[in-house]
């Protein structure tokens, strides 16, 4: 079989949309090529666990190569997107010196962290997108506490034991909730001078409740639960100055913070500004209903960095459900214009419908907030039903056990298995 | 109770000896002060795994905190060690304006890796003494394989698929067996150009044979079924010159390698030399037989250290349990000269005895190499001596049961669940 002659598929991206893509289109001839500059794929949803050291990085990750290793017809390039020439049907990469081109091209690219017109703001308050982003969370709040230990003036202890996130969103909220839970159970018996559950945890949210995503009553039940559990939450409030180790609110409140970490804005991959198609104003493509690009039929968009109205009016929020639900719709489509002599028309394609499963963010211990359609759950109940979830949906049988023993493990005993700062200062002495 | 009148204890390094003697001094009113540069004690015998992708790093990691958080009379500091004030009875710290004195102080700073007067290889040849070590040479050997599928180059596609380890202890050979059946089994199948099962791996030993401090039968057996593995074993073979992707042997022999990992020379920690006490060649302490500095009965080194000579001409090896049993030893001598009113003579003080448990040396898969005085053990049987000696010494319920499950899951798949990349050009896109 000459394989020159065979459909070529590239896949930008193997986080959920461009993975699901990979795993569910059948074609017996169509070779697929997946690109990405990490060698992983990564489990977001539990990526505030490793920031805030419950889980260990590998837990959350799994090698692209051995997720698609059973897939004879799938190659796979760790390497980084330069240049998308959609004229040529051709991808530019870093490393390799021809471009890569393709029949069909699924951008898959992802999001990243932005900070509302201060990107200055960035180096002052990470945030969390990266297996390197947890691990330099993680390396942060840990250092400040050993930090406080040896500090003699009692204001800057303070300081170095108040850490603030910005953003109540489910990862601002989860984020919160676990270093309350860090400092007043975990690391409680451990220092000699600080006591660690007089650790100060802020969350901050532009809107009047957290979770604004969510119906109403389970965003003040999270607001409350994050409050009984000492998390000082500040809602229709927003950051107006950030400085070393200071936050300032538009309410005029200051406060001295060692760990700013920034969970508010996500905005679409920058590749997507270059691309010369309409985006919005977070930069995502505004593709057509059927998530291909306007006027170029072969290639399309899915997941976090594509912006969606549906025929409903309703546009298809940028969650991993969203994501994988594209990137099948994607494939079916596809299969189909390579079925039929001449392809399918453009204006013939099903558009996309997004299917809302409903949502989950958990809080702490034993609290968490779900909804499915009408149906709410919060506490224990929806807790529970979070820890399922997440271990059902997170690949491979090694991870799924590893995490499940470890939250079973910190549940009885309280304690965290990866509070590790590493990458500290290498070498002797 | 005023603390300041109860002697104080400082203990430089939470390796092994450090914090044995931690665990083992008993002393109703001494307090003690431990200082690491890093937050948690490393359990070196398996961090050949966190660098072969067996293992996660936290895995074999625990907080000194939380190890030692059921002591109330120890504080421990994260902090790095500038100067040992052994007239003042001080210690001098990065991060403290104050020196910190001590009543009685225990050297245990471990040993770094050294490049006999070639100081300029290690860039080239990096060793492997802690977790960013180890990740870091995870990271070199994953990458060189990514690259080698991306090579159109043959000669390249080679280079990037070798693997030159010098130095045949014990973890030289468990480097060089790990990485031959990371090639051979988990990566098999992984790659659509390139096939794995074709790297080369090159172990370097200057002696005849390698484990040359494991009695010979065993140090035969081990270079045989390393080779059977697919290892190249090259004893009595020096490297005479490193260059970037270049190895030269004082044979001639010239081997084209992307990755040359350094497991040749271990020395002392320099601020050995700093003391003004008598050191050897590598920079190890020339202590009195009772493990105390000539001169300074009140200072102790112990473990890697240390040279030491027992009273049957036989030097005490630089090995863990050496470490131990010192600290031990030091725990009773200082628990001694606390009960006698006036101290005990230096004079009268017991000479340090080590016991020589045997030692022992993993290959690979179903193969080790162990000894315990004239019994000698190999293959299957050493195999599972040394999983399960392994499991007990490792610190934490939590890592033991881990590191058994990851074991067991490999043992039966195959697979590894380190196989993670990270810490390469962070940020978009």
């Amino acid at each position: 079989m000459n394989t020159e002659q065979c459909p070529h598929i590239v896949v930008l991206g193997a986080g959920f949309g461009g993975l699901t893509f990979c795993q569910t289109f059948r074609h017996a001839e169509a070779r697929i090529t997946v690109i990405d500059r990490q060698n992983h794929h990564l489990f977001q949803p539990l990526l505030y666990q490793v920031a805030t050291a419950g889980l260990s990085a590998p837990e959350i990750a799994q090698p692209i190569r051995s997720i698609l290793s059973d897939q004879p017809n799938v190659r796979v390039l760790m390497d980084e997107v330069r240049e998308i020439r959609l004229g040529e049907r051709a991808v530019v990469l870093r490393d390799r010196p021809e471009p890569v081109g393709y029949d069909y091209l699924i951008i898959a690219l992802g999001g990243v962290t932005t900070y509302f017109g201060h990107p200055e703001w960035e180096a002052l308050a990470p945030g969390l997108k990266s297996l390197e982003d947890a691990v330099r969370i993680r390396r942060r709040v840990l250092l400040a506490f050993e930090r406080a230990e040896m500090e003699p003036d009692p204001a800057v202890q303070r300081r170095l034991m108040t850490i603030v996130v910005v953003g109540g969103g489910p990862t601002g909220v989860e984020l919160a909730g676990a270093f309350s839970e860090l400092s007043r159970n975990v690391l409680r018996t451990d220092f000699r001078r600080i006591d660690p559950t007089r650790a100060r945890v802020v969350l901050i949210e532009a809107s009047p409740v957290v979770l604004s995503n969510f119906p109403k009553d389970l965003g003040e039940n999270a607001t409350q639960t994050l409050r009984e559990m000492g998390v000082e939450v500040h809602t229709s409030a927003k950051v107006k100055a950030l400085s070393e180790g200071r936050v300032e609110l538009d309410t005029g409140e200051v406060i001295e913070a060692e760990t700013v970490l920034w969970a508010a804005g996500v905005g679409a991959n920058p590749l997507t500004r270059t691309l010369g198609v309409a985006v919005d104003r977070a930069g995502r493509i505004q593709a057509a209903p059927d998530c291909s690009l306007p006027g170029h039929p072969e290639a399309f968009a899915i997941g976090d960095l594509v912006s969606l109205v549906q025929e409903d009016g309703r546009p298809v929020p940028g969650v991993s459900p969203a994501a994988m639900q594209m990137a099948r719709h994607v494939a079916r489509l596809i299969e189909q214009d390579l079925a039929s002599p001449g392809g399918v028309p453009a204006a013939e394609r099903p558009p996309f419908r997004y299917w809302d499963k409903g949502s989950m963010a958990t809080i702490g211990r034993s609290a968490a907030v779900a909804y499915l359609r009408d149906f709410h759950l919060t506490g224990m109940t929806a807790w529970f039903a979070w820890l399922l979830v997440h271990l059902l949906f997170l690949i491979g049988f090694r991870n799924k056990l590893a995490v499940f023993l470890q939250w079973t493990y910190s549940y009885f005993t309280y304690k965290r298995g990866a509070r590790i700062i590493s990458g500290v200062r290498p070498g002797p002495p």
